[in-house]
């Protein structure tokens, strides 16, 4: 699976302080540690930050450059933000790979981001919502992920360059959300082939639940049977890395052997 | 979920002495602490245990009924032997529900065993495989699930006295099997409705595996998505147990509360 580390987000003090402070030792730090752990693409999301967006997201993204050279997913709910970032941080990173995080199926939205993913060369995340807002069944999600993809592919997009989002919802509030994502992933593999990738924001299933590892770690698992093959996740959770490459291993995506998690390290060079 | 303690069985040492030698105090600690451990159904396997099969069977199960009113589960590859000994625990132990481990999908077992279900009022678990052995494929899995569960029907048998087990086989010998095992389970449920349980050897997975239990938890998790209700496992193993409450809670089947996993064991009375 790809993961992308969530632990870049300026919701965390740390981070936030080493944003506001442009103090790179934290930044370096923090990146190292979920290299260490597994992540294949650092998801970086500025928070509630002082300064000029564009430029946290610019001297962030070269800090992270710094020592690793991961793909960079560059997060924020705000378009024109996005639209801005996108080619200053292309401008200063010419070959790191970029994702965009993200777009929803709203015209609107897709008609910003979709070409920039194009123009810039990156891959692009797409909400399964639209202006109307997040769906609470599977219909919606499947309507909206395959306008998406539709919209990216016409777009001069490869599938594999289109991370679906099908949204979860804590499942203290939203019990049965966690069944309409994996039933919506099911269904959104079959739209094309090959099928884009499907990614979720995973620490969200269990947002103030007092079991959140465990909560995490075994929903994870489930959808990855589903089809799910990239998540915003810690990648310094070890239980969780466990479960993940215990899952794929079942799924016969990883060849077994008795310590298949460091041949699983090792494959990837951590 | 259902959960069939698989601890009583003569396989293990302890239990092989505590049968040779009569030794109730063994078999009653076992049972305490599965059933405290969340077990619902108690499986007894004789293994290779000395005197008469059916006098032991008989033995065991009062044995075990003198600490719980729980269904028990003749477990036993031979149906001579069920056929000899179910009428005889049905006798000893009037008002306790059992179960017959197993038969397979081949028309001599289910000949004598689906039969026997029917006579004595008993549950049965059908092996979705015939008398060529275990599939390699979904398909013939499918088959003969299917098979096993019209002629029980056909027999008098309820769906939900029918227990199918896909047959899991070690990862890391047979490594498409754990995805063609949960896709039988899919396309099985769709046979009838209501449909019947699906059970597995859930240690089957991880035999000779070095993370047997990181494997059999995260087997279990993928399986319940994919709609197992039954497994036959160690109800002592915490992690095991808890990854299972977890998903059902994400699967909708308890409700979500802070403490589920001590909710869940107060409404078990454990």
């Amino acid at each position: 699976m790809i993961i992308f580390s969530e632990r870049i987000n300026g919701m965390y003090r740390d981070v936030r302080a080493a944003i506001n402070e442009k103090d790179k030792k934290v930044v370096h730090e923090l990146v190292r540690s979920q290299v260490a752990g597994g992540a294949d693409v650092m998801d970086v999301n500025l928070g509630p930050t002082k300064g000029d967006p564009v430029e946290n997201f610019v001297w962030l993204a070269q800090t992270i450059h710094e020592v690793t050279d991961k793909p960079i997913s560059l997060d924020s709910a705000k378009p024109d933000l996005l639209v801005a970032a996108v080619p200053r941080v292309r401008q200063a990173l010419p070959d790191t790979r970029l994702v965009i995080n993200s777009s929803t199926a709203a015209p609107e939205a897709m008609g910003k981001l979709i070409p920039l993913a194009a123009a810039n060369g990156t891959g692009i995340i797409g909400l399964t919502m639209d202006q109307e807002g997040v769906p609470g069944n599977v219909e919606k999600r499947v309507e909206c992920g395959a306008a998406f993809l539709m919209t990216a592919i016409e777009a001069g997009l490869a599938p594999q360059d289109v991370y679906l989002d099908p949204i979860i919802l804590p499942v203290n509030v939203a019990s049965k959300q966690p069944c309409n994502v994996m039933e919506a992933i099911r269904q959104l593999a079959l739209v094309s082939d090959p099928p884009p990738h499907f990614i979720i924001g995973l620490s969200n299933v269990s947002q103030r639940c007092l079991m959140n590892h465990l909560i995490n770690r075994t929903y994870l698992v489930m959808c990855l049977a589903a089809g799910l093959d990239a998540a915003i996740m810690d990648a310094c959770d070890k239980d969780l890395v466990e479960a993940a490459v215990s899952a794929e291993v079942l799924l016969d995506k990883h060849l077994y052997s008795d310590d298949y998690i460091k041949a699983w390290r090792m494959q990837k060079g951590i």
